[in-house]
């Protein structure tokens, strides 16, 4: 009996789609542009039990599987790359609990983020990350892959917020790690080993997560500068004065052009860069923070300021960067976008970098991005057919002189998208042998035979030299 | 030749305290209870090379190597308990690199963590992790224990701020693992894992830290209350306003009757609690955030409220709750200073429990903490002979009865002093043999032989059944 139909026969046949449904299709791609890899059946897990009964029949049948989430992913992580069984944990979609008192949620896997947020915000408190994929990416991907989002420059990642963790392991063990209080150094840190392996290590299936209470008011300043390195002075002075803003965006020409023509805001001609700041706290002082941030971006020469306290004013705010991404998408036959993150003084080198290899491949590039991280979404757009091998030769090479110029400047290739499969070949570039190779190690030691979610994030093996 | 004198060889007379010389007292405790355990001999290194140097000699000699930094722990976690070598890296005490622009520091272990505040702050920086032990704890110390402090309510843990750290690994081998980038998904967080790690896994030499914008001002209020639960209720409301305080501190009536006779401030007779709440910020804001605190205080009953912003009058704010431990310990022949961490709701329960465990057994207790993060500092006091195997174990009893119950409610053995010597027995309360399996595995990927720092975190194997 093949896997497919010994799964249908062990969990329910409405629990599995078998290869030939044409359903399968979603299970084998992500958000990503790399084509769908086939596999032999989707697994649509309910519970724990299902998990860990999946992951010991494949293991028993050495079968690779391949867990994920919402599919929102845009590495290529929850791709079958070797085939098998994709594990999707979807129907796992409870709120076990909220508690305003402990400032705890416990959850399964599959929760939207969004519901996440929505439910936690109506009982006042507050869950800080918000990848852009909100929407529709879930909360045991987040932490799979330790996701980001612009707020991550005050509140931090989806790491901080992670406390304990039920997971399965290949062969089926469940494992509960971590606690339930905010501190904790009780024995090593075994969650963290697991947020962020992009589903590698084990099969998130219960997060305990850590909330705060809801900030009670915001406000947000849209500024428009003429040169990108007047956008970097402003924010160098306005982190410098002690404010610490909850987002601080950053959006160069090629981005503005892109949302020109769909903006309510007429953008000057000459604009080059927008930086959107974000505040939060006690609704008194917001306005005197905002002031002071406004006046850091007149100083270093910004062309328009705006400024906005009520929800529907800073939405409009929010519209020109919000647009960029769907934009881009819209105007160029494909795009790809990598999210490199560099130390903060070297933003604006890395903007002219970018500049530059764009100029030299031919290639066009847009940034935008969370400037107070350094973490800049660069993204190659075209317009020739991507099934040229000559069109993705030139792309890859833009690409790469883009992650070569990261790690020059002392950077890193991800800031919150993970490695996945389409950055796993540029891992060298940052990172040595002697580091691939105990992360190996570690990798090994949780799923000796290589079957879980295999073929991501570590580059294959070097050749040994013949010396 | 014995490892002392090997050692003495290869890295200079100068740099090795052999056994014989009184010098090597001082490497054989720290800051616990503990009576010293002997050893051969004492490394002083000044360099990544020279911990390398000992790291490979002790491997190929078999010789166990306690990692140290200043030795101000509270566990025992550097005492060398199976003899052999320990590895000081006191003398490594450059701070690198301060850079104002990526909002980084780079610094050798042997920092004292007070001069490294004192060094950014004079920037304009920030580094927030405060242990009590501040002005003679070491930041390699620091990041080995995942320390935490005060402040950590708002701004997190040790783990937080070190974004890379160079590791020297038993054998010799030397890794630079993490990044200088605030955020980074880049490959498997090989970081976290030696944070917390209490030196099993590896000897920091070298951290890489995240710094933040000092604060523009801070301002401080102290309530004092008739009632734990009020006091308890008091800080549930403030924290239910979304003021994130970045101290909330919580003392005892035992706590407060031991302060009161050095205190400046006479506490009235019937004061059972103390809760002392710091804000920081814009300055404008504080003024405002205080009076709403005052207010959730005198709502729940505060019978004294002061606040101040004044550095002075901080200071004089701060005196009572800096009198508690040196009063504690002036007042007793000995005190066993733990520090539980429980969810916050449990927070008056778990003192009521221990006022009841030391009526039970005996044993007085003061508890003074971290009341936002629920770490409570549980001190037994004890007037009779502690070479008194009746005494001990009453004490021991009371300690271990607080820790059971901590963990009923839902909480962890240790907030911020990690587990070392004096709580790793304790370990199986909380954590179930397959998860001490899991750390033991991870152990052994560092080193296989348990020759760094052995015998501490990880309590001894159970014996297997005979079934």
């Amino acid at each position: 009996m093949d896997i497919g139909h010994l799964l249908a026969r062990e969990l329910g046949a409405d629990r599995v789609i078998l290869r030939g449904d044409e359903r399968l299709d979603a299970y084998q791609r992500d958000e990503s542009p790399l084509a769908p890899h086939p596999c032999d059946a989707a697994a649509l897990c309910r519970s724990t039990a299902e998990v860990a009964l999946v992951l010991r029949l494949c293991r028993e049948h050495r079968v690779p599987v391949t867990p994920r989430g919402a599919g929102s992913g845009l590495t290529g992580g929850c791709l079958p790359v070797r085939g098998g069984v994709v594990l999707s944990v979807e129907p796992m979609q409870a709120i076990k609990e909220i508690s305003a008192d402990d400032l705890v949620a416990v959850v399964e896997p599959g929760v939207i983020t969004q519901r996440l947020q929505d439910a936690v915000e109506e009982q006042g408190l507050f869950y800080p990350p918000d990848p852009a994929s909100l929407e529709y990416c879930s909360i045991g991907g987040n932490a799979a892959n330790n996701a980001g989002g612009p707020r991550a420059f005050k509140y931090g990642v989806t790491r901080e917020y992670v406390l304990g963790l039920e997971v399965g392991l290949m062969g089926g063990e469940v494992l509960r790690v971590g606690r339930r209080t905010t501190k904790g150094v009780t024995g090593y840190d075994l969650v963290a080993g697991f947020v962020g392996s992009e589903g590698t290590f084990g099969v998130i299936t219960e997060l305990t997560l850590r909330l705060l209470p809801k900030p009670p008011a915001q406000a947000t300043l849209l500024a428009v500068f003429r040169a990108v390195a007047d956008a970097g002075a402003a924010i160098t002075a306005l982190i410098g004065r002690g404010i610490r803003p909850r987002v601080i965006e950053l959006a160069d020409k090629a981005s503005i052009d892109h949302v020109r023509p769909r903006s309510r805001y007429k953008f000057p001609a000459d604009a080059t860069a927008i930086v959107l700041v974000e505040v939060d706290g006690d609704a008194d002082s917001l306005g005197l923070q905002l002031e002071r941030i406004g006046e850091d971006c007149d100083r270093h020469g910004a062309i328009d300021i705006f400024a906005a306290n009520d929800p529907a004013e800073r939405r409009a705010l929010w519209e020109a960067r919000r647009l960029i991404s769907p934009s881009l998408k819209e105007a160029h036959r494909f795009k790809i976008g990598e999210d490199v993150c560099v130390p903060r003084s070297a933003i604006v080198e890395m903007l002219g970098r970018v500049d530059r290899i764009a100029a030299e491949t031919g290639v066009a590039m847009a940034v935008f991005g969370h400037a107070g991280d350094g973490n800049l979404h660069v993204n190659a757009l075209c317009d020739d057919d991507p099934a040229d091998p000559a069109v993705m030769a030139r792309v890859d090479q833009a690409v790469g002189r883009v992650f070569a110029d990261a790690v020059a400047l002392r950077g890193t290739l991800s800031g919150e998208h993970g490695i996945g499969l389409v950055k796993r070949d540029y891992m060298p570039l940052e990172q040595s042998e002697q580091v691939l190779g105990w992360q190996r190690r570690w990798k090994a030691m949780w799923d000796p035979d290589d079957l879980l979610n295999p073929g991501k994030v570590l580059p294959a093996r070097r050749a040994a030299c013949s010396e």
